[in-house]
């Protein structure tokens, strides 16, 4: 039996078998109940009205303690931390040797020499292993695990509880729990507010412009603060988001939450992945969708694909820089929303009652993702690929099928692509995945976060070579 | 406030108005993760290999003790109990003086003097009721109640765990767990088989033929004995299914499992509603569908009507057998499968994308339905009701979307008739419905368990007046 993640690999010979082929099961949002209402509603309480997300079980929470825990953050991020006071958040990104993105979370400065990280297990498991292992002389790091995938009746807890008040209501729910004015911080910034006599620790946050919270306090109070919420939102027409709709937010607002840590690979990981469990993540994470490659490294990504070119800042130095000091991000393919095409969605659907045929891949709503890692290849007219599409699912609000991606730099906005939906040769033998047979599901280029554009009616649609005009 | 239920009815004035706009949130099967590979593998792997049904936490358990038990379900029961000895299970169906169906479940006869129910509440609390008011000296009940829906991460725990293993492997997962071969007995028959050392106690049961196990023991039990399960069973290719596809299994064995207890009305029950809590099934279940009637009476069916006719046995007196009695079974509705057009389930799916229309009703998969008990209006060529569709799902086996329903008993087989697919009105006020517009939808009148009938091309369709041949 393999006893961590180096070991694994070489026991299976492939990274990308032994990924596309776990039998994990799907990706689990746990603890929290699949819906209050219902999705839908659930989805169009965040546009019209507010809600509470409750995303207290789905995150590693790594604590970070003694003033070396700034050093450490700064010899493995990309963001620069000359400007980290107390009581501010970052998106804190990790990079291999070779510049290619681990993970990533939020970062929250508690207080002088206390730092919180709230993300996937990716970028927490580096931060404990450069912890551990970088001769970090005052540092204490302790990890809260997310929660159980499936409870099954055995109670979970954690540290804290972490909710967020958001919509276009969220501001009058907020004010009115606080019984007065709170004062509307800039965007990552922590203060408090008074929650049924609790004083509640708070970072603004915000979607689509309109001001919101994140709140969190000692897991003991979970329940009390959520029903005062819930009772102090109802109204404001607050909803509180089940399981089921929640990760589906991001199709709107534009994060990629689940890149395939780029860690499998390279001799200056080789430590890591000997540290690293062979039941951790990196070692039974799903990895799913209809890009497949035989080399690994085919799936990793740069800062600048997901998004995260302006925080690479080379004022210091960490892991990874001078590969990323080579990169011209002029090159580097870029996150764009896809707009699916209604018709073609519509197809996969159809094929379910098609009594004689195969089904498409199952397309779930109002979240589509099959692994915890997704790569979709976006094609061209040509069939090239062009791109990966990483997240997938449905928004009410837009009453689309959407997907955030990325790809090449010089296709521009309003291009029809297509992704490619649905795994090669009937299916990979992934636990989550049904036999089926693929489709190319047309797909308009549109911004992160998603608005709506035209299609450009190109002739035959985009190719490998077009020049832009 | 309404202390109980014939309080909140006199409140509100209206019992399908109460019913058809309580806030109490989709119908949940507890606790049970939702999949654990996904819901089409678990579908089919009922079908085509073994599975194991965790009923552990879904439905309440009555343990009715002393020699006044079997007197207490006599008076109660449209069974004859003639014939109960141990170790034999019955399909318990209680009415109202009126003849009405409240519910039903399953009794176990234990030991002599020992009965457990399990079902749903209406049975339990009709039960539970005449246990406590009906001057029965030797009986003592104890209720366990089914688990909450939304445990939070709070420890849920039971009594008994309860499993099936089903499916055509099922005998061969069973008597690997045994050490050795096990006795078919006949249906309903109960015994013990012995799992890693422990006796457990079984119900002979079965699916589509293939002849499988309920198995029941101490919940603390609950885990050791399930994993013994799946482990013993992946070589058959036992899959453990989740409550996601769990319960859409009944639309291929043709199970009603949620008639409307007709208890709302009646000068005989006035004392059964005072005694329900304002906060019981019956007070705070959900009326879901496009069959909408002022009259609550509407939606009471009898037990010809869900196909509990030849359980009517007039050889022991029975609440309600004044009025079966007077019934003539040949003009009563009977128990059908729909079989869904797929055109037209397909057009509820495109509506989603619509970017400028409503929606139709959201078809959830497998589980479509929206409501603790659903009434969707089955119409002719006329638009006369003929019927209710009262189950309605997917079924990946027979790749149809599907419902089980009770028409008119002159609509024969292979007929064309039509679902009305949605609410009225943009919908009800209830928590889990979403705007949306209603859509008729084709479907074939088939055998209760489906199996695919060719549809009969009626000129027209099937007509009110319609004389058969």
């Amino acid at each position: 039996m393999a006893k961590n993640l180096q070991e694994l690999l070489d026991e299976k010979g492939s990274a990308v078998d032994l990924l596309r082929n776990s039998q994990i099961g799907s990706y689990i949002y746990p603890v929290v109940p699949s819906d209050f209402q219902n999705w839908i509603k659930e989805q169009t309480a965040w546009r019209n009205t507010a809600v509470l997300y409750d995303q207290s079980h789905h995150m590693d929470n790594l604590f970070l303690k003694g003033s070396d825990a700034i050093r450490l953050i700064s010899d493995t991020a990309i963001n620069s931390t000359a400007t980290f006071p107390v009581d501010k958040a970052k998106q804190y990104v990790p990079t291999t040797a070779a510049g290619h993105v681990i993970g990533d979370g939020i970062l929250f400065r508690e207080a002088d020499d206390e730092y919180v990280y709230v993300g996937r297990a990716p970028a927490a498991n580096w931060l404990l292993y450069h912890g551990e292992t970088g001769g970090y002389g005052n540092l204490d790091i302790t990890v809260d695990r997310r929660s159980p995938s499936r409870p099954y009746g055995h109670p979970v807890t954690r540290q804290y509880y972490r909710f967020q008040i958001q919509g276009p209501s969220a501001w009058a729910v907020i004010e009115k729990l606080n019984g007065g004015p709170v004062e509307q911080l800039r965007f990552f910034n922590m203060a408090t507010m008074n929650i049924g006599g609790t004083e509640v620790r708070t970072l603004r946050h915000g979607m689509a412009g309109a001001p919101g919270l994140e709140i969190w306090g000692p897991y003991a109070d979970h329940d009390r603060i959520r029903d005062l919420i819930v009772e102090a939102g109802s109204e404001f027409g607050l909803v509180p988001v089940g399981s089921r709709a929640y990760p589906s937010n991001t199709l709107e607002s534009g994060w990629i939450p689940s890149p395939l840590p780029a860690i499998y690979t390279g001799e200056a990981e080789r430590g890591y992945r000997e540290w690293l469990g062979a039941d951790s993540y990196e070692a039974t994470g799903t990895l799913a969708g209809s890009f497949v490659s035989e080399n690994i490294e085919d799936y990793y990504l740069t800062p600048w694909e997901l998004g995260y070119g302006s925080f690479v800042k080379f004022d210091h130095d960490f892991v990874g820089r001078d590969a990323l000091e080579k990169i011209d991000p002029a090159t580097q393919r870029k996150k764009v929303t896809l707009a699916w095409d209604a018709e073609d969605v519509t197809k996969i659907f159809a094929s379910l009652f098609d009594v004689e045929g195969t089904s498409y891949k199952f397309f779930d709503l109002p979240l589509a993702n099959y692994g915890s890692a997704n790569y979709d290849s976006v094609v061209d007219a040509d069939g090239t690929v062009v791109g990966h599409s990483m997240f997938t699912g449905y928004s009410a609000n837009e009453r689309r099928a959407l997907s955030l991606a990325t790809v090449d730099p010089n296709v521009p906005e309003g291009t029809e692509l297509k992704v490619v939906w649905g795994e090669p040769n009937g299916g990979s033998k992934k636990a989550a995945v049904e036999p089926h047979r693929q489709l190319e599901v047309r797909a308009v280029v549109s911004p992160v976060p998603y608005s709506n554009v035209a299609r450009q009616a190109y002739q035959g649609g985009w190719r490998t070579n077009y020049q832009s005009a």
